[in-house]
């Protein structure tokens, strides 16, 4: 008899969630039917994609009060009813949920190879933010040589990999994040050509300065001012990648986007995407990067890792906050 | 020695331009030298395009005050000392401006059977603006059978034809158009599936009753709050055709476009275009329309023909104003 423990979303949360937006609850887990194997959680990757899921946002999926917030997650094989899947196998669940176990058949997991990359790195670089980075940059985006790359949230988990896998494909690519801890980040360990402060007074005038010949793509992570910044200065025939908007996950402030004059008289392309309309692509994406791991073209962004289960939430929150630099995951084991 | 009148622009229009923001001048026309022709223009077209220049566009070719409003013509060649160009030949003649004669030197010319197809057609559904609803729907739209293709000022010369096209490829196509009397005609001649009236006070409502399951491709020719309503009901991985955006051709007002949150979580793809971008379709344009013509499949839109080049800018500014049906033209004959 194993016991779970398991977050659910006790509230829906306004802006930035509260602690008690979500609640800590324990549960036995049934027994094993034929097919199905546990897996015990060793890491759990934290996206704000979890907050989007949280309020009612048309056309994405929700996640219930009561039900299990959700995430994926890294562990290790306990138990097991079928033979495709042994006990000590390391896995990446998606969809994994913030719990100490899960259920599972077959389906969503990834068997992982954790002697030659670590478990957090299958949450990060490997896992769901690395994939979006290179679905979004080299096939939405498709940088050429020369082009300007603008990303946004440079010095997260996706906009790390994004420009470094824009600058691979020879762009002159500049940050946006915010602090100078993190544009030292961002330009010193990433080797961004450039990275803004978002936060500083100058920051429309940097960026200006920065893309003086203006912006052929711009890999959107956040919405909101930083967008409107960028999109002024894009030019005839750009693209505009829209990955995320952390800045507008909030029901709270209603936002509205910029004129849309400028995709008219530019010819701008702009396209949404999410990772899992490009499965597909995965085998690539993981040949790819860990070739370019291996030959130090590319590094994983830094993690920022939290110790134990019950400070899932708070590490959430302080990701959203934007405190943090790289992935943020919580360790389990 | 040929006189030649020409209409310049006299100050920079605010909102809809008033007549004397514009100003009729006579010139002589200069001698011939080798190469060039004379073409006394026949038929001005009036588009909304040319509104767009007469202010400061970021990115877009202005028209500077004192300079020739701009626009096409179809007219005969009265003068020639090019063996390429007869006297007598009917030609369109790309950017002739407001006035009655131009020189040219074949650049930008196109000879025309005025035979098979009236003159003013070549400027209509055979110029200009035939060819922007051809690229934007086929190239950009891409229409699929059953697919709901929502086209907005349907009773333009521009979204007439483009909902015509989406017809044919099988898409269920909705016009929006202004007043009871152009939704007649959208429906009634052009055959569109339905038309909506964005200035009945229940059009919001009628647009989603008729779109009760969602968008696929949007062709958007006005912006505006008729955009932000059709953005609302746009299906995952849908389409906007950004061709024009003439609620928002005057600088007035400060205009600003919806959140971009739903291009993001229903992985929508916008895309603005110019025609002088798309030069090489010309030919399967003019191949492709002219058959569906012969064949009975698409219909011209109507002619607002206005006789007298002295009443072009009055033509265009009732034009601006969304009072007339189909395409605007000036006959100097």
């Amino acid at each position: 008899m194993m016991r779970n423990r398991q977050i659910v979303l006790a509230n829906r949360p306004h802006a930035v969630p509260a602690s008690s937006d979500f609640k800590i609850v324990e549960a036995v887990l049934p027994p094993l039917t034929d097919g199905e194997f546990v897996v015990r959680h060793e890491y759990l990757a934290l996206a704000p994609s979890a907050r989007l899921r949280m309020t009612e946002t048309p056309g994405y999926p929700r996640t219930a009060i009561g039900e299990v917030v959700s995430g994926h997650a890294v562990g290790r094989i306990v138990d097991s009813r079928n033979d495709r899947f042994k006990i000590g196998q390391y896995v990446h669940v998606s969809n994994a949920g913030w719990q100490e176990l899960s259920i599972r058949n077959g389906d969503g997991i990834e068997c992982v190879d954790v002697d030659a990359f670590s478990p957090s790195m299958w949450l990060g670089i490997l896992g769901g933010s690395g994939n979006t980075a290179y679905v979004g940059m080299l096939e939405i985006g498709r940088p050429k040589p020369n082009d300007v790359v603008v990303v946004s949230a440079a010095s997260g988990a996706v906009g790390s990999v994004a420009g470094q896998i824009a600058r691979l494909c020879g762009g002159h690519v500049v940050g946006i994040t915010g602090g100078q801890e993190k544009c030292s980040y961002v330009r010193g360990e990433l080797q961004f050509d450039e990275c803004i402060d978002y936060k500083a007074s100058t920051f429309s005038e940097d960026l200006k300065r920065v893309c003086r010949t203006g912006v052929d793509i711009y890999y959107d992570n956040v919405g909101g001012f930083v967008r409107d910044s960028v999109f002024e200065l894009m030019k005839v025939g750009s693209r505009i990648v829209v990955c995320g908007s952390i800045s507008e996950y909030a029901p709270a402030s209603e936002a509205s986007g910029p004129s849309w004059m400028p995709i008219l008289v530019k010819e701008i392309s702009i396209k949404g995407f999410r990772l899992a309309s490009y499965a597909d692509l995965r085998p690539n994406f993981l040949r790819d990067v860990t070739n370019w791991m291996r030959q130090g073209k590319i590094k994983a962004p830094r993690e920022f890792i939290t110790k134990g289960f019950e400070n899932t939430p708070s590490a959430f929150i302080a990701m959203l906050e934007g405190g943090k630099i790289g992935k943020s995951i919580v360790d389990l084991t």
